[in-house]
Order: structure tokens, then C-alpha cells, then sequence
């Protein structure tokens, strides 16, 4: 997987962007999809129904959290999609790595929802599902950073704003270290940490298109 | 997610509704044909087969509810859709909370399957369900108010229309509202009722349809 | 579902197919992959592992049937499909219960693969089965009668062509309804007749259209 | 499903590829996201936690393996459809054919994290899932085998790069019969040939597209 610069209408062949938009957005609409198959309906205890379906809270907060999660991955994709003119072999193979994490990320959802209850299970199940994010965020920064170098983004692209969208994919990758860190210690920390990353995620990508949108009209 | 009005062609980016489209539709058809997976087969009595698999009734009325609850959705979503022209940023983020709830529902079917025979487990499942469904509604109702407000329909929609079909949607709050209550007295009851609200919102848009094209022919 | 005719431009709201087709197309596509979550893993015997694995062979059958049944449904759908010109709001409600069938099937083929070593349960699992696939065929039936009826087809095709493609879709009503019968005496002979329908719905429409393909030439 | 050409024009009917491509693209995608559906959440032993979820790497270890196989068979579809003109009736059900392979995969995947511990389990379980990634590998073959002699492929094509296309699809048959072979003797060992051939795969194509791209710049 060379990152080597590639002369355009050089020697890389250069493919159409819409195969490879509606597999990834297949494979990111089943994920998210299939996260609630691992939300296992509860034994209901004949004197508190109700309290064995509030019981499953944290199974709640894992479903929302890979959700929103799942949503950042899925908006950040449609970003660099939105920047990309064409896409190459290199790009193809990069993005199926990325599906291949996003894929995942339901088992890690398992555990979470799963070992609870004890401090040990808890710190194994959220390192999990955090090196599995940092992993996609990583394969997300790693397809911007070819798209770039290898020329696939559309020409009305500046290089300042090439950088931006790449510093603007950069502090969720320290983020999500900072939270597997702060998770060896207090482990429903980090599901809160996850959650408030998705979030910020989620929000401001208005923002930075609003200010683009401005400049430009 | 704010509500102001928006100068058209102003600071807020407007996006295509292609990608918009096809990624709900993609959530819409897996979350409905997922439900199946919530259907356990049942274990075969070597004396009654035919009897353990009709015991099973409740089971295929969850099914039947959920998916015609989730047709309805569908349809409202089409029907909002067929008249934006252009979606913003704010709208894409509160589609993808609706998607959540859409994506969601299989597990209160399951409850709904599961949590049977105890007046008590019925009680909390059938809430549970409708709850589920209150939220999906109100942010369809949302979505449309957004959509209305921020100027993303298409032009030739009167603002009459834009209210008539804003009125269309509010029925089915209350009516959820109002079968949650009653459903805290008799369950069953509300399993009915929230078939009833599926089946009366899957029919009359033909209505409502037919009538604005009669007027435009 | 009122199947009286419709005058063209008239007061029925008359929409493009392209939704339509891929909201289908998703379901049937997700129906059909979801078929192998079905099959569970047997439990390896130490002693004869290979056994084990090939005891499942009713699972497989099951499997191969609803594959092949499915298919049978999207080659039939798409050939409506190819000579619709508009659906409108009756095709599309149509369309749903049709859906609502194909996505149930991964049940009765639970049962199909569960159900056995004991007539009784055999002849339930069968039966139900037969009764979905009828229920699928039906509703096939049904949507190509709407749209003929409904003035939605195309309008080269001649009354002949309709009339021979509702002919065409009619035997396999009555081989489940036949088949049904004879699995309540020999279950197993209907799991072979469900096979073969779904095989000669697959293989002949190639003939059929071949003939029409000679007649424009 | 007969090999004889046909006279373009002639009276088989020739189909566009969209709805092909699109029904593939779906399966595809799905069957990839549901691999994860097979990895179970380990119990969380209280003592040794982290140990419990090391402890299923043979299950990491299968969901890798098959999400690389069906990414190299969706790729080498992909240089298929890349290169069709137009589809017939014979390639739609042979298509189908692959797609029920694929489809499949997921089945055996759980039988190789099942089956392990003991050589016979293993050995069932890696010949099993050998045979499923040679019969999809072969349907590839057929397919594109099928697509020329029919001549469905685009016209710029020049014999020996139909040739050649072919001869790059050869390969992984004999290295799927070689590695299934192996396999009875050292399970483990097919394991990572399987990797191995889905990398390869994966892989060079690129460097195939770059030369033609090359020889037509």
C-alpha cells in the first residue's frame, strides 16, 4: 500500500466514486442495523418486569454509544467522499479495511453491554472497544491522507483546506488514546468518553462546511 | 440543532438528498427484515407440534405490528422526502436519531414476543414498545417541522400544504400517547391499537395524495 | 385495495419506480443473506466430527429451498418491475404485504431445519412452509393483476403478453397448494416439491422471454 | 445453462447491468457485516477476564480470514461487472449461484471458531469452509468464463486480455484444492493459507489494472 504521489492519468488507474459509495454505505447502514441483535432480551422476573428491562441500562448506553459512534464514522466518510473526484485500487483497499473495522464493531458493543459488574471484565471490554475505534479513526485519517497525497480529491480543493479536514480528523485519534488510558483506570469513565467523542464529532462538522459554504458565496 | 430560519443560498451548506435517501432506505429495509431474527423457533412438543407453533401467536403479532409500524414510517419518511429539495446539516443529524429509534424497535418486539402470560411483564413491554414508537413519530414530526422552517422544500409546496401535511403527522402522537395510557390498564388492548395506528397511517395518504392531484390536474 | 380501473393522469397519484425497486431490492437482498444466521453450528461430537456436521443435512436442504424460493420471488418481482411504467400508491401498500411475506420466511425455514425425526412435527413445519411460499406467490399474482388492471405497465406491451405472464404466474399456486396437500401425508416429498417449483420458476422465464426477444427481432 | 454463443441481436434478451450490480453489491455487503454476528461474547471469567477474550482469537482469526475471502471475491466480481457490456438470463442465475455461496460463508466460519482443540473437529471444519470458498471461487470462473463466450463482455476488449483475466482467476483454484488437501493433514496450516490467498488476491489486481492502464495511456 504505496503512498507514493501519483501523476494524474498516470500509470494507477483511477476509478468511478459511486461503487465504491454504495458499498460503504451498505456495509455502515448493516452495521448499525445489526447492533441491536446484540441487545438480548432480558429473563422478565415475574415480581420486577420492570426493573429487569431498567437493569439492562448499560446495554442501552453501549447500543447509543456505537450508534453515534457509527454515525461520526458515517459522516467523516461522506466528507472525504464528498472531497474525492475518483478513486484508486490503494483508496478501494484502504476503505475495506476501514468497513472491516466498522463490521467489528459490534462484538466489541457485546462485551460492553456483557462484562459488567466487575472492575476487571469492565477494564478488558472498554480497552476492547476502544483500540477497535481508535482503529477506525485511524483508517479513516489513513484514506484522507491517500486521497490527498495521491491526488484523488476534487481541484477546487485547497491545500489549507486539505489540512484542515486532516487536523480536523486528527484529535479524535488522541482523544480516543487519552480515554483507553483513562479507561484502565475507571472504566465507566471511558464510556462516557466515547460517547461525548462521538457527539463532538456528530456537531461540528456544520460548522466547518458553514464557514466553507460562507467563503465561497 | 437550532430551528431559525435560513436565508436560502445563506451561510448553511444545502447537500443533495441522493446519499440522504438511499442511506435511510438502507436502515428502513434492514431494521424491517431483521424482526424475523427476533421470531425463535419454538421448541417441537413431541405430542402437539402444530400446537407449539400456534402457542406462538403473540410472537407473530409483535411481527406483524412492528412491520407494519415500520411501513408506516417508511412511508411518512418517503413522503417528507418527496418534498425536500435540498437537505442541510441539521436535517442529516435528525434523521440519523430517527434511524436510531427505527433501528431500535426490534428489541421492544422482542419484549413484546417475550414478556407474555405475567399482566405485570405485559405492562412493562407494551409501554416499552410504545414508547419506542412515540419517539420514531415525534421525529418524523420534527424532521418535517426542520424541513419546513429551514426552507429545504420544494417551492411549489403552499405553505397550506406544508401545514395540512404537518397536521397528517400529529395524529399519531397523540394517539400513541393516549394507547400508552391505556395500555398501563389493559396491554393487549394497546398491542391492538398500535396495529390499528400502523394500518390507519399505512392507508390514508393515498387519500391525501389523490386529493392534491386532483387539484393540480 | 380497490382494484378498479384507473384512468390515466386521472386522480390516482401515479410514482416512479426507482424507490420502489430499491427499497425491494434491499429486502429481498437482506431476506436472503440472512437465511444462513438459520443454520446453527452443531455441537462437535469428539468421536465422529464429521458426522455431525453432515447430520445438519435437512438444515442445508432447507437452506438451498428458501435460497432458491427467494430467487424465484426477485426474478419474478423484477420481471413486473421491467414492464411497470409508474406504480402508484395501491402497487406500493401491495408491495409491502409481499415484502412482509419474503422477510418472514427465514422463520418456517427454522422449522423446516428444526422440526424433524418426527412426522407430526415434520407435517407442521412443512405445511407452514408451504403456506408461506403460497402466500409469496400470491401476492406476486396479485401485484401483476394491480398493475395490468391499473393501466401501470408499459405501453408496448400487448394484452396478449399480460394476460400470458399472469398465466405464467399462476401454476405455482396451484403446485404449493398441491404440494401442501401431499406434505400432510408425505412431509418430505414436499420439501422435494418446493425445491422444484423454485427450480422451474428459475429456469423458464429465460424461454419466455427468449420467445418475446424472437418476436421483436 | 448452455455455453454456445450467441449472435448479438440474436434472440437471447440482453439485460442492462444496474440491477444486477446492485442485488450483488447488497449481498455482498451484507454477508460481510453479518460475519461479526457469528463471533459470541465470551462468558467473562471473573478471575481472568482479558484471558477469556484472548482466549477466542481462533474466532478473530476465522472473522478476518472470511471478511478478506468475500472482499477478494467482491473484487474480482467487480473486475467482471467492470468489463460486461450487458447481462442474459444464464449469467443472472449463475450469479445467483455465487451469490448462495457467499451468502454461505458465514456458516462455516462459525464452524472453523467452533471447531478447534481437536485435530478431527478442526480437520471437518477447514475442509468444510475450503470446499465453500472453492465453489465461490469457481462460480467467479464460470461467470467470467460464461460473459465471453456469450459475448456480454464491452468490445474494447482484446481476446488476450479476455485470456489473461481469465488465466488471473485460474490460480486460486488450484490453491483452494492444494490448501484443502493440506488442510487434512495440518488444519491449522489451511487456516492461514486461506489469509493467504484472499491477500494475494486482494492485492495484485491492482498492478494487472495498472499494466493495461499503462499499454493504454
Amino acid at each position: 500500500m504505496s503512498d507514493s504521489p501519483v501523476v494524474p492519468g498516470g500509470s494507477r488507474s483511477l476509478l468511478r466514486t459511486n461503487r465504491f459509495e454504495a458499498f460503504s454505505d451498505g456495509v455502515f447502514a448493516i452495521a448499525i442495523t445489526i447492533l441491536v441483535l446484540e441487545l438480548g432480551v432480558p429473563e422478565a422476573a415475574v415480581e420486577h418486569p420492570l426493573q429487569s428491562v431498567l437493569d439492562e441500562w448499560p446495554t442501552y448506553v453501549a447500543y447509543v454509544v456505537s450508534f453515534a459512534s457509527v454515525d461520526a464514522l458515517w459522516l467523516e466518510h461522506n466528507v472525504i467522499t464528498e472531497h474525492l473526484r475518483v478513486t484508486d485500487t490503494v483508496l478501494i483497499r484502504l476503505n475495506l479495511l476501514l468497513l472491516m473495522v466498522v463490521s467489528f464493531l459490534p462484538f466489541p458493543t457485546g462485551l460492553l453491554s456483557e462484562y459488567r459488574g466487575n472492575a476487571g471484565a469492565e477494564r478488558v471490554a472498554v480497552t476492547f472497544y476502544g483500540i477497535t475505534l481508535l482503529a477506525a479513526s485511524t483508517m479513516i485519517s489513513v484514506l484522507w491522507r491517500h486521497a490527498v497525497r495521491a491526488r484523488l480529491v476534487r481541484e477546487d480543493l485547497s491545500d489549507q483546506d486539505a489540512q484542515a479536514l486532516a487536523k480536523r480528523l486528527n484529535p479524535s485519534l488522541w482523544a480516543y488514546l487519552a480515554i483507553i488510558v483513562a479507561g484502565l483506570v475507571v472504566p465507566r469513565l471511558a464510556v462516557i468518553g466515547y460517547l461525548a467523542v462521538a457527539v463532538y464529532l456528530i456537531l461540528p462538522f456544520e460548522l466547518l462546511r458553514r464557514r466553507r459554504t460562507t467563503r465561497e458565496g
